[in-house]
């Protein structure tokens, strides 16, 4: 039998793969399992986008254009200029989702060996796509401390050699949930433009900010606009994980020419999925207000809730859905697996996403997890009490 | 301004793009230009299918499972053991088109630097998703005086080095149309068992046999149960190319699992893709008859009426939708061009890909070009008449 890649060999698996197992086998003996751990939202997709769904009057479902419906991209730069983006559709890839997007910018901006940097905790993915385009990726620790702010300039700039090709930030974040204030992205540019590396930013959760906290866009940077790329996806905005819509946005024409060539070899992103992303452009305002409303509750009933529980950390994330909370326990893979093994509390469970996912500088995270709250707020309450009992007896408690 | 990537420069462009530009301008001109480059069938999606998506009767377009959802998965191993290929639902891999099935194996079975050596001319995007995985397709010439049939046994051991990581076939095959004969293909096995490489099945086309023909699946290979890799998309089966479904399928669990870990980080393959290709398993028989009628025809007439034209000579191929033809002039690439940039006859002119960009070895198929039957027979008589009158005053004409 011959043997696999050593790149498919060194490819991560899914951080939560093992837990996943362990999750089956609870529901199987009958007990309820709160997924904490994921980032599909139970929001609905706006109903204009499954309406043009509905009435679809196609008879082939063909290729696109590699790049993408040219009527999706150009409705879609009236999207990014209505909220102050100033680029045409010229300026668009539309990708399978933000996945691709993520890879195609990387193998096109960055060399098998050469590294790219960001702050960790960070979305575990791009360990992954980074594995794929074999680069390497290079962390600046971040601190629950501080609740997980950008890292002072200096610590960034010592990570900088010769073989960094680039700054890969996620705003707001997954899995922190912390939002980027515009003095830290200023921070960011200057160190763009001094070492004239490129900027990917990850701003798919956009639309997800609280607290009237204004989401500030890697493309307004001045001065560095042929280094910035923006990775962006429809999945969250319209909770249409599904349909594999993302795009890479930048004013970098060779960038753009180059990553082309590697949609042009899978011949197109999904054609269903571009019908709804479009139809999805015309979604009420009024839904995003809701979901916001919706997003904000639960935010702050979570975050309180778990701040109550003895020992809990959890700082309070102005974006995105998530928040990475400290746990008063030894090892968080340990307790999140026994959580689902050895636990239940009045049938019910809890799943968490370990945060040593999230770091890629070892041993760091040990005592954090991720926690989505894309569950109602009726389950946010019941799993947020499963998981105060299970603190009263975890066997691997420790003090703080 | 960084600079791209080294990868990034050396992905092949689309081998059409530059006429792709000039079909354009034609179009602008008012010229009727048929596009005989194409593979994107004509024929309609099953009904089935398209009922499928307007009967649709979900909230939340969410993420499936990284390797499809396992309804799919246990429907589409059904459809495949009724052909024979004895396998159950986990020996199959959903993917984003047979183009990520490609990648995906590649990356997952190939190191950086290793080769895969593939009978030329091939499918051209080989090549990028060879460049995008950094790894080297090295061809086996076939040729047009024998109708593009498997290179002997002596011409493909030639090519093994310890480099070499397995066989890439298309069958039938896409450019030329061959379709393998068992014999054939047991040949290709006793390599595959005696250098124990992979074997790279991308049988795509697979409905699509003539003249009684029966396509034999490197899936029913004794001895080398391991080392098969079968590619698939349902694309053509069900013209519906623009889902974006394929599968990567194979007996070996190693290679499937570390292919799960590329999904994983993907998150998943299209979401409404899946549910089309699922109803489309229950398209009935006679859907596929007609289309055979169809093609059967076009091909009769294509075939014939090309061989008519002074100088062409067409193969006469018992597979897939395409046929590399011979052509009496000096450069087909020079000649696509002038097709669209400087003829037409009453009003009309004809698109052809030029077969240099589906051969690696430089200088081969000058005087060649795929042409794909996937238009109507009576734009297929325009498309060959102004073939034939084009080359009556093409300045490159050629005597053969």
């Amino acid at each position: 039998m011959p043997s696999i890649s050593e790149k498919g060999r060194s490819m991560p698996p899914s951080p939560i793969r093992k837990l996943v197992h362990y999750a089956e086998e609870a529901k199987r003996k009958g007990i309820k399992v709160y997924h904490l751990n994921i980032g599909q939202p139970d929001i609905k997709t706006p109903e204009v986008a499954i309406e043009a769904l509905k009435n679809l009057n196609i008879n082939i479902l063909e290729y696109t254009h590699s790049a993408g419906n040219e009527s999706y991209r150009r409705k879609l730069s009236d999207y990014y200029r209505s909220i102050g983006i100033g680029i045409d559709y010229t300026n668009i890839l539309i990708t399978t989702g933000g996945s691709e997007a993520v890879l195609f910018a990387l193998m096109t901006c960055v060399n098998p060996g050469e590294e790219v940097i960001t702050p960790e905790p960070f979305y575990a993915n791009y360990n992954g796509f980074a594995t794929a385009a074999g680069i390497k990726i290079i962390p600046i620790t971040s601190s629950i401390k501080n609740d997980f702010a950008l890292p002072p300039i200096k610590e960034i700039e010592k990570k900088i050699t010769d073989k960094t090709k680039g700054i890969i930030i996620c705003n707001p974040n997954n899995p922190t949930g912390y939002l980027y204030s515009k003095e830290e992205l200023f921070i960011i540019r200057d160190i763009i433009k001094k070492h004239d590396i490129f900027l990917f930013s990850d701003e798919v959760y956009r639309e997800f900010c609280y607290d009237r906290a204004e989401h500030y866009s890697a493309m307004l940077l001045d001065g560095i606009e042929q280094n910035v790329i923006m990775l962006d996806s429809v999945s969250k905005r319209y909770s249409a994980c599904g349909i594999r819509i993302g795009a890479i946005v930048t004013r970098n024409y060779e960038v753009l020419g180059t990553a082309l060539k590697f949609a042009q070899a899978r011949l197109s992103p999904p054609g269903l999925g571009q019908i709804v992303a479009e139809a999805s452009l015309d979604t009420p305002a009024e839904y995003f207000r809701s979901v916001n409303r919706e997003y904000t509750m639960r935010r702050n009933f979570l975050v309180e809730a778990l701040n109550k529980i003895p020992g809990v950390y959890c700082p309070k994330p102005r974006g995105a859905f998530y928040t990475v909370v400290g746990l008063p326990v030894d090892d968080a893979d340990r307790f999140a697996q026994w959580l689902l093994e050895e636990f239940e509390y009045k049938k019910q469970t809890v799943m968490i996403a370990p945060a040593s996912g999230f770091y890629s500088t070892p041993g760091l995270g040990q005592n954090e997890a991720r926690i989505a709250y894309v569950l109602n707020i009726d389950d946010l309450k019941n799993a947020v009490e499963v998981l105060h009992e299970a603190l009263k007896v975890y066997p691997g408690r420790t003090m703080h």
